[in-house]
């Protein structure tokens, strides 16, 4: 139980259902003196929200940052941060006919078996609503990362088969498509195939990438809490993530030491790797090259075609899932990626402040 | 800091460097009333040390598991078990030179930076022996299991680009082979393959699969320590490993949401799913089908090949790094990898037994 | 930092300032399937405001309880609670004098130092208000543990020197008085002490005392995380705590082991102790027999009569602060030490189902 | 249950019984570059071990530490330091009879209770050999609050009824008696009235009292994890604290606010108190002035004198607990006491450090 608290000195406790009155986030151990408003928030909730798209929901959702606490004259004071959003429409009497049974691929029957029932209005807490906690507190670890200097880059690398190419990206273009691809091309490509996933009432899966650059050495924690180790967790959290790569990832596996080591070599009088194969990390710990993170997403459950499935009497039945369907998550998710990687990432930055003795004599002598 | 401890209700906190005095292990939250014995961690621990194979590191290192406290008579106190490996042969003269540059591929460099300075006597705590503790609580995660009618069952599913056939799987052939891999024919394909790598002081990545069979529905908590979280953080945690999958994973990603569901049907009175593309995981709860896990890990970064690197006079120079090197760390792998799934399947029986007010009744009215 | 959660398994996060917008608490961990409503918490709630009384705050504050989530047709669902309080009333313009000094016995000059700055308006997050989550968490608390047999009792013990009298003991008459005491003749003289420091704007010091009966044996965790340990935390986590007793508490200092120690006998076929001076816990595990704990707490130390103090620009000076003052915060606190001691409870009860192998058989097998 | 570990970021496991193989500790989150050996530790030790008394246990136990990990060249490298204390004299048979029935005053029934069995040598995990553990791990927290200018300094405050007189209070005395008082005076007192009850087979309870000095301000974290109620819960956990108070503790509940409240004056340029009733602590966290702790002890429950209790069978029995017994356990404490609120302090001072954005400035920018 007790499992919607994330980070342990930068910790944030998301709440809240899709159909319940509001959805929120309580993040504590934001330290005092950084500049936050309610419109640095508004920002990352907006980009979970891609509504000039065909491609992911229409419902005009309007999700409006509120905080609540812990911000005083425009700076926060240390204390926690609760923000909420609260919902507006909730049409739950569409969802009567959900409860009878278990949508395949949906949470809908783990839900009832771990907890005896379940919220079925919009899937409850298994909603991809809940992601809202995750990304307001996002905008504030972003925030927190860009005032000591580092930056982060998220975008969609993949929908089902077409991949982005290294040679056509385009920082630029991430925010000019709706699938937020760096690849003018490949941003088309997936559109026409998600049209017809559409068309056929069918969804694809894809893959989100973060590049995290400016990123201190030292960062993570031997031997659990490695900074790879934190991140798989943050990213396999997300609801439909089946995979989580750092680096070259699963390409390592086929790779031979001789081709997979990164040389180190000097640049001017710093150290830096001749390659960076690692992504980031070395034996759990940053070590000054750009953090590389992929997470794969499944293609969304929730499918028009006809499925074949079971009732809550037992009865094998073939049920047509209503609703106006997202053909495609991974858009919307690359905000929810971004979010999770800085939270985790402040949380490590703070847990490391101690890790010399010399630290700890800057602060307190 | 403080990254050595894992787990919620079931806690592991490990210490230990490659060349220190011991290596061992505390398991705190093991409820009382569980047969153990030494001969129990033995057999784990002995796992990690294919003796018999040219393939991995040929060091008799006789690791002894000796029980310091938490069991009486036989049985588990419910107190915590501490287990410690005495270190045998520690020969810290053989690590002069290695002090002074930064090996690529491994932690010397990043320990470096955030510590100020390192244990460098073979690697020290970032040492593969530093996964000693955790096969050893792993051994009393699994008896647990057992105890419980679960079971739990990992191999090497590849090395380098030598994948096992499905249609060839005998898991009986996993012990019969230096490489545990459950296919008799890949795995003489992989043995030439390491052979011809070992000739030329290289090494080489691959994959351990996991499976658990017998796993009650129920496991895991929304929505940050979901099933999947917590094993990929398990899984991540494990030096080299640079992804996680869960389910079909990464395949997920390319695929469509009609051909990704799993149908549910009954069989007999029993909720099951027609397929298993999610890997016995829906929501982040476990749905009663198999769990399957993949772990990748990168190649060896010990080679004895010439690589360039950096000392920490800051000069660019070209070393050979002496010593046995395992061509592969993957088989000694499969038993880390199965220590962490079950410890951390263990932590999340627990954290479940308080979903429901009705389980509080069984216990306490 | 990160200090505004509570708790293992049922782990409360509050949130809020005396004169934000809102203040708040989520409550991850409570089991699915316990009966609740708003109702159960603002009785909780209002219990915190005798307003019929002359010696707490009379401020109609009114503080009303919604519940946003986790709870689903009249029943929780295993997600988290959150329950919020909008504040009402906030004259921020009448703390304008208070932000430039720092007031005697208050947090003001630690919130400044620890966070460079404060939210000055009504002591902020040092606020009594500060308790509205503890005691809307705690009425969910006492629901459980009612739920199990368990019930707990709270009330005023002394103030200043006016002391209950065991022999006037009258379970009764605790709501019939305004200072919550559970003897008449004590409840008078102690109002006519208050009346008295009122006439001077001075305020006086007391202790609450809480009792639970019905508690199983079992609760608590060797070593750190025994039952008196925790509730030591708990309680001494409300501000103006000073002390805090289990059983005889600070006499047993000056008693003698053949004094002290609970002889054990048979009552029928369960094993009981003659008498009690350990408080219902041996080892910081309760022992079946009544828990006893005692909350000390200091007088308020908003007073109207002249202070000395130092300004923020480190002038002494002399001042005299306004506003209506409470001469005395305990009657006020008892359902804070209920609550607190029920959330305690919760947890403890939550880790112990894990104690013995037998409790996971009843439930996974 | 895993109730063995204390502390957020600087965290210490322990382990062991009183008559297993070993007792140990492993210290995790200790920053990298603090000096240290095993003489330091052992020094602490030492002072469990008042060998030269006659009232406390002649069993020469002789306990060595052993640094196992975690250091390296005299100092800390940040992994995890693991203590072990092996156990020289295990006299298991001498503990036959004693598993037979419940000890009064002892966690033999509440073990059984909890567990259902119980290791009965020695109390086994209740055993006060379980702070060695404790003690340890403080020997390393007092020498990192050294190395940061701020110094602690235990004693025992009163034996029975026999109080430290504050006009004979002598520093150096502390270590002339076998008391740990330092008041030569009380010393003689309390021997003779300890002597009177060892006479009789009786015991005595008492109190030690722990003051810190050079404390910075800002440690302690509101709301739940405030410095006295971490400081609480440090000490209670200790065997046989039944009490804790901060500053004037149970006093304050007697005073009124016009003379508990300390005012604040200037000396030269630094803020401070007139007084310090609070203990040096406002709102939870610490203002700068000397930290003062008390904890109060019940008489040591093994005493030889007949007493009335319940053996396994459920059959009233009167018993005489063989062996020597300490008339008092109160001077073996004053360094477990002291040791728990240095390992608080050390944790909390680590925790502080992001207390603000500047100080992560300090580190990263």
């Amino acid at each position: 139980m007790a499992g919607s608290t994330f980070g342990t000195d930068f910790k944030i406790t998301t709440w809240g259902e899709s159909h319940g009155k509001a959805l929120g986030v309580v993040i504590d151990g934001c330290p005092a003196g950084l500049n936050l408003c309610e419109s640095d928030i508004q920002i990352f909730l907006d980009r979970r929200k891609p509504g000039q798209s065909l491609y992911t929901t229409a419902r005009a959702e309007g999700d409006k940052a509120e905080i609540l606490s812990g911000v005083f004259n425009g700076k926060t004071t240390g204390t926690p941060i609760s923000v909420i959003v609260y919902n507006k429409d909730q049409h739950s009497s569409d969802y009567s006919e959900i409860a009878s049974y278990f949508r395949p691929g949906h949470a809908d029957y783990t839900f009832d078996e771990k907890y005896g029932f379940r919220d079925y209005r919009g899937g409850g807490r298994s909603s991809g609503r809940e992601t809202i906690g995750r990304v307001a507190a996002g905008a504030i670890a972003v925030k927190l990362l860009n005032e000591l200097n580092m930056d982060i880059l998220s975008y969609t690398r993949s929908i089902g088969h077409v991949n982005i190419d290294p040679d056509n990206f385009n920082k630029e273009e991430i925010y000019n498509n709706p699938l937020y691809m760096p690849d003018e091309r490949a941003a088309k490509e997936a559109c026409d195939y998600l049209d017809k996933l559409r068309a056929t009432g069918d969804s694809s899966g894809g893959t989100v990438e973060c590049i995290v650059r400016g990123l201190p050495t030292g960062l993570g924690e031997p031997v659990f809490d490695k900074l790879d180790a934190e991140l798989a967790k943050a990213l396999m959290s997300i609801g439909a993530v089946k995979a989580v790569e750092v680096g070259n990832g699963i390409e390592a596996a086929i790779s031979t030491g001789s081709a997979n080591n990164d040389p180190f070599r000097m640049d001017k009088d710093r150290v830096i790797k001749a390659s960076n194969n690692s992504g980031g990390t070395l034996g759990g710990i940053s070590d000054g090259s750009d953090l590389i993170l992929r997470a794969h997403f499944k293609p969304t459950p929730s499918i028009s075609k006809a499925q074949d499935t079971v009732n809550k009497s037992n009865e094998e039945i073939r049920v047509n899932i209503k609703g106006r369907h997202d053909p495609v998550i991974v858009p919307r998710a690359v905000v929810v990626v971004e979010s999770m990687a800085a939270i985790t990432l402040v949380d490590l930055l703070i847990r490391n402040t101690s890790s010399r003795m010399d630290n700890l004599k800057k602060i307190y002598i």
